[in-house]
């Protein structure tokens, strides 16, 4: 097992010590409920408090902001766009909404659904470098749009969008902004006041797999997703879970402490990455290198050798990267919306760290992915 | 701790030690993402059959049922009603719904928010037993009725529906039954044959809190609520969370293994339980002891008391018994419906035990709560 070489950091990573030990006495002694008002209960309620303060620190989230504890990244999603439905779309008949053909499946599939309602989906173009600019956007708005919704940075390409210039314009029009922000939390500056809500997964930073993050300002009109009496200030119901919620919070304060570590040994690891791959393998090329990106994520292109053969002989080696697919759109429509010629976009890979990525795992990578590379090219040239 | 007595098993109860078991290895070594085509994703998927296995076997589901892991019953009841909304309300005009008075809050509050999509709810009278009949239910549905919804035993009282006649009746008028059988799971036999789905949540049978199904049979047209790619099957965005699912599919082969004990054992404790209250403190009534019910709850009331009074003197001597709300409806309203006199139904209190409850702590607690209810009752005859 320890000699499996993980980069897909990017779809999920190995929750932290401190966060599972935040999760087990709530298996133990304090197994309450949160809802029920006897001791049992409003022990939980001592952790829930502490951890959304340190949700709410995280992102610098005003007192009267609203929270929302839901069980995904794309839960979060689906509440906001169902939210700004009712209340803008159904309310005022601004019924365009706007997202990127960068974006992820959440936001995408559901505003595809209200195309039922009568709603539509406009998607705003991506520059060559992978940003969404601010002209892209203002070409892709109209009176009637309703919400912009976007990834803060771009999970595949690791592109960070240019979203203060987005904020002004959204604002100055009257349009509601979304950010999901699930890949920089812990790498970059992260604040709700960027936008009128942010969403996250959790288990991009740390936390368990079953957390997610919606956070509003206080005008923002939120409807719950999923029903109950007055659980979440009525937002969500069923019993807030409190064991996640904790952990969560955990991963919440890990995140800050360790964005020091992500912009600069992961970085460097990065670096080092991208420069052994080329070294060993020149064909390779190193995508989005020019742009402003995430510190922990990468985009090779193989020329010549198809990503999914590249992935699954790298799986073999036991080495861990991401072709895109599952709660991504996939690679090489994310690439040709980028404008990268469709062939090379059939041959790359997202690679990604974490922190808990090792300088020699990131050496003894280079290597295996240069010889399975060089392997697979050469049988492609054999039957060219 | 240790002299703590949890009676609130209709609200939450412990997980087990083998479902934590079967949590933990996914936070060190099998960390992956079941969205993930590499070895580390495929490998959760391993974990995932296993589970749904289980589950189907649980409720005897057919293979080609449909199944939903979701993260709470709040979260199925919400997507059960949603797609019956969308499936048939707006595709067909059949616009009422029908559910009960005694009924919990996912399914009323998911109900009356569709009144603001022309839909209307209608409540199902409930019997002075406890019962919903079959003729209740014939009163309440009408030509246009979409959906009855109801729970297969009240979780406050315990007493368990006539559901196979109210079955028959809903089959003849083309009318959709969903059962929420939260409570009745690992105390009676739960088939999903009983109905057109249903649902539970995880933690009323040892599961951790975060679980939840949603089981259909192939013909109930469903819709996702949280939107994606195509996990699960398109019902439900967002990365499977395998780990979660492992520890529920471990609870529900576990709710097979223990029902015997619940039905004999735990019974054997609640008789002993309510027996004992009424020696102790001859003003007590147990309520519903004429209908059929679970095995392991039992609503007492204390005349002269009020319940919240009680409830909170038992919490301060470390017994946690249920006064209704959170999940539950108000314990007024459900027993009101049940055409308790308002005043006994400020009185009561539902105390619930589990496979963890032992005969020692049922003796203490019946001494407990007769010198609570003592005191309590004379300083309420002082004051009057």
């Amino acid at each position: 097992m320890t000699d499996r070489i993980f980069l897909d950091a990017i779809t999920t990573t190995k929750p932290s010590g401190q966060c599972i030990q935040a999760l087990l006495p709530f298996f133990e002694t304090c197994f309450g409920s949160s809802s029920s008002p006897h001791q049992m209960g409003s022990e939980q309620l001592v952790h829930a408090e502490k951890s959304v303060a340190a949700i709410y620190d995280l992102f610098g989230a005003a007192a009267d902001a609203q929270f929302v504890f839901t069980s995904s990244g794309a839960e979060a999603v689906s509440q906001v766009i169902m939210s700004v439905y009712r209340s803008v779309a159904r309310k005022l008949g601004k019924t365009h909404f706007v997202t990127r053909s960068i974006d992820e499946a959440p936001a995408i599939f559901a505003i595809s659904q209200l195309e039922e309602e009568e709603c539509y989906l406009r998607m705003a173009h991506c520059s060559k470098e992978g940003y969404v600019t601010c002209e892209a956007v203002g070409d892709a708005i109209s009176p009637r749009t309703a919400l912009v919704s976007m990834s803060l940075a771009c999970g595949l390409t690791g592109v960070i969008q240019p979203v203060e210039e987005i904020a002004a314009l959204c604002k100055e029009r009257a349009i509601l902004l979304h950010l999901d922000v699930t890949h920089a939390v812990g790498k970059l500056d992260v604040f709700l006041s960027h936008a009128d809500c942010i969403t996250c997964n959790g288990e991009q930073f740390h936390a368990p797999k079953g957390t997610g993050i919606l956070l509003a300002n206080k005008n923002f009109h939120l409807h719950p997703l999923i029903h109950g009496e007055g659980e979440q200030e009525q937002l969500r119901g069923g019993a807030l879970n409190v064991p996640m919620l904790a952990s969560l919070g955990q991963a919440a304060l890990e995140a800050k402490q360790h964005q020091n570590l992500y912009c600069t040994e992961v970085a460097r690891l990065r670096a080092l990455f991208e420069l052994g791959i080329e070294e060993a393998y020149p064909e390779a090329q190193v995508l989005f290198q020019g742009s402003e990106r995430l510190p922990h994520c990468t985009v090779v292109a193989f020329p010549g050798i198809h990503s999914e053969l590249l992935a699954f002989a790298l799986s073999r080696k036991g080495v861990y990267a991401c072709m895109g697919g599952g709660p991504f759109q996939q690679m090489e429509k994310v690439l040709t919306a980028c404008q990268v010629d469709p062939l090379l976009a059939q041959s790359a890979l997202s690679f990604s760290l974490s922190k808990d990525t090792q300088e020699a795992e990131i050496e003894r990578a280079i290597v295996l992915i240069a010889d399975v590379a060089k392997r697979l090219r050469r049988v492609s040239k054999a039957v060219v």
